[in-house]
């Protein structure tokens, strides 16, 4: 089964988030609005349970996520994706490292870009178009986010809850 | 903010909800197929952690959810919502009964018909169709859920995980 870690923003950023999505993003009826923490991967049904203790741990050592989405951004070319940029936080980044090292299935192929997707799967001048037009209204928003939460996949690409993991340490 | 009180079923069953849902039900993009525990109801963000408690106090008595879907049914004439009607038993009731008890919030008007909606929202025409074609295929699927979710809705009608209670009690 596929599965995915990720952190979902207030309501505000999410109702935010899908202005943009509605329009831009053909993901926008799959999933809501959230900051990918794990990428999604394959794992059996029946080693879910190592996976959720790895995550309670997790949740049990880091704090709340204080996140700051500071401008609005792209990752062309190597995808045409636009995005709500997050700075990345010592706190972000430790604990994505975290994550991916105590649950090595399907390893990040990429560096940490923490971010909240708003348009994709665009072609290139309708990406050109969009991200002059979004960058101009830009973003500000700082907000904590106290917990996590696994996801997997449905076969129609949708996602669902599987499980919520409070963040309750301090790191 | 409006939250909702929901089981999810296993991702097999979820996928064969989905493959009606997918035609018949505009509500298929905003949450995936779920048993309602409790109708969505109006609460003020900073009640949430009451509601959590609650919830979580449940979720320590009552043991997984014995679940059979027996049969393909509507509610015809009061809606025409068409459903994989779950078996009452005395859990289910009981569950239900206790999340509504301790979570005041917008009573329940109807009696409690455990449920996964598949279709809703056609025209009368419609459902009397599409009813007679389900009914012949029909629908056989006994399973355990194993947590409940409390889900929150954003301003587009879609629905975001807030969070898991495993069961772990032995009611």
């Amino acid at each position: 089964m596929k599965y995915g870690i990720v952190a979902f923003p207030s309501k505000k950023l999410q109702d935010l988030a899908n202005t943009y999505r509605k329009r831009y993003d053909p993901h926008y009826a799959l999933v809501t609005p959230h900051m990918t923490l794990k990428d999604p991967f394959e794992v059996d049904e029946s080693d879910v349970n190592k996976i959720s203790e790895a995550l309670s741990k997790i949740a049990s050592e880091f704090g709340p996520l204080h996140i700051h989405a500071s401008r609005i951004s792209s990752f062309f070319p190597v995808t045409n994706a636009i995005y709500f940029r997050i700075e990345p936080t010592e706190q972000l980044v430790d604990i994505h490292t975290a994550i991916n090292e105590a649950i090595p299935a399907g390893e990040e192929k990429h560096t940490f870009v923490p971010h909240i997707t708003i348009a994709q799967k665009m072609t290139d001048s309708e990406h050109d178009d969009i991200l002059g037009q979004l960058r101009m209204t830009g973003v500000d928003a700082e907000e904590t986010i106290d917990r996590i939460h696994l996801m997997y996949q449905l076969e129609d690409g949708s996602w669902t809850a599987h499980e919520t993991f409070r963040l309750i340490g301090n790191r």
